[in-house]
């Protein structure tokens, strides 16, 4: 497998993602190459200063560096040669078998669109994260930014793709997918709750449990949650800045490590043709390190392909 | 004053609001007099059992009592001689003048707006959450609950009327009014949010200071936090469920401490032409307790009127 990892992407780059890569080395098979794009004076230099052989990697050269704040589209258009643009290339070419980025995560879904493409029958790709809950296990919440208007069907299909996420990658059998609400009941919530709900009470497509709060998030009520971008992003980013306020304050036990979004290592695009990971800008070289992990087990499971295939099954369904 | 109470609201009632009636009664002066609504042999018995004089109380004879589950508008119609219904009709009428309870938050709206109106102007009543911030002080999150989807002018209100509420109450000069969002940049967001920032952007009627991130929420970097219903319910039930996990797990300090719901005593109902507050459903004798206190606060503050003002100002500014 080659594992294509962006260097210039991230807050921290190029220092935090070489420093990452060279740490996901032990943890990685021989049959493994980590493909590092980036411009090679830079991803030599960083090398250097880690003290790691650059023939552990296979390196590609990507003079041209994308901002974080850089329009996706004009970026990709206007920097053929920007790591991300190359990365795709590559990816669509079946040179590398994954790519993943810490950077600009707009430019890594289009990216993604206009290399890879989306599946079939999957209206917008989708972003998650990963809840720690009080009991030890683990829910993925979805999506988290990248969709902020999302209309019922588009909320029903997080319902798949996070079912498809949580049961494969993260091993939960018949996950129970939740839709966040401001009530349990099913009338309750805004209209987009409201609407989603009705597509989701008779799903066939995964195992829909009803409504949970936003008190319910850390319990074990649901293995997958399902909400818009904006209120994803805002239940996320509020977590982490729980966690980070909580260490500041000297709390730490095994739950409050488990908030670390460094133990997760990013979120792959999921409803896309291939393994795409979308790294915290924040990562440091632990975060990094668990993206290259994640996005190995995510081509290794073939989570795309479960979605393909689960798609086909859904269009299906839909025209009976 | 006279300080309405509704003896059956909340989930530990009619124990815990007797009980929080009678720590009312140190904290409150002579001329103050706590009115209970209720079943008067159920007022007696509590007190009773609280070791209480009935004499330092108004007992008002409620005799049909309200459920958690009921339709608000029914409810009321079809239970005239309610606590809720007949609470209100005593703040209309003046007898009272103010009425709080922790009982049916749905009954509460709806009791306001068929009584004492809603404030001419005012295009949605809307409630609120305290935010404890990481430097001691607090911001208001305004809507949490009450309207699950709102227009951007009534999003625009929200800010008027967390502006005054921060003002007024928690003593914040010029309170600083920020969005809700998932990024900082103007053009983030889902439609709500960039529509409403539109609005916002050159607000005269309070300090609006542009967009804030949910990372942002615990920081001080806003007074006033304006989001939907739905959105604020969310974070605020989430917020809860993050105190009582911290509890249950050992921590606590004087921050943790001061993300308990109980010291605040539920939210004034913004936007309506009297002092109603709306309680924590799981409210106990503490809660309730400063559920009576923030009731006299925010009656003899005058809040309600200086929102009136605030209107008139906001229809003349409009019209020009």
């Amino acid at each position: 497998m080659k594992i294509g990892l962006d260097v210039m992407g991230g807050d921290f780059a190029p220092k935090a993602t070489i420093q990452g890569a060279c740490l996901a080395l032990s943890e990685i098979s021989s049959s493994e190459r980590i493909v590092l794009f980036g411009p090679e004076e830079v991803i030599l230099e960083e090398l250097n200063l880690a003290g790691t052989d650059p023939d552990n990697f296979i390196i590609v050269n990507c003079p041209e560096v994308l901002g974080m704040g850089e329009h996706p589209t004009k970026a990709i258009v206007h920097k053929p040669k920007s790591s991300i643009a190359i990365g795709f290339q590559m990816l669509k070419s079946g040179e590398i078998d994954s790519f993943s980025s810490a950077g600009n995560s707009g430019a890594m879904v289009v990216g993604s669109m206009y290399s890879v493409g989306t599946i079939q029958g999957i209206i917008r790709p989708c972003t998650s994260a990963i809840v720690p809950k009080e009991n030890g296990t683990i829910s993925i919440l979805l999506d988290v930014g990248t969709i902020t208007d999302a209309k019922p069907d588009v909320m029903y299909q997080f319902g798949i793709l996070g079912s498809l996420y949580a049961e494969h990658i993260y091993k939960v059998p018949n996950p129970r997918v939740a839709l966040l609400n401001l009530g349990t009941e099913e009338e309750k919530g805004n209209l987009q709750c409201q609407s989603s709900f009705a597509l989701m009470k008779d799903s066939k497509d995964f195992n829909f449990i009803g409504n949970i709060e936003g008190r319910d998030i850390l319990k074990d009520k649901a293995d997958v949650i399902v909400c818009d971008g904006y209120t994803g992003n805002v239940v996320l980013k509020l977590m982490e800045s729980v966690y980070r306020l909580l260490v500041k304050r000297g709390f730490n036990d095994d739950y409050i490590d488990r908030m670390n979004y460094e133990n997760y290592g990013g979120t792959p695009l999921l409803g896309v043709n291939s393994t795409v990971i979308v790294g915290h800008g924040i990562s440091n070289d632990i975060a990094i390190k668990n993206m290259i992990l994640l996005s190995k087990e995510v081509h290794q499971v073939g989570l795309s392909t479960k979605i393909q295939k689960a798609l086909q099954k859904f269009s299906l369904n839909n025209k009976e």
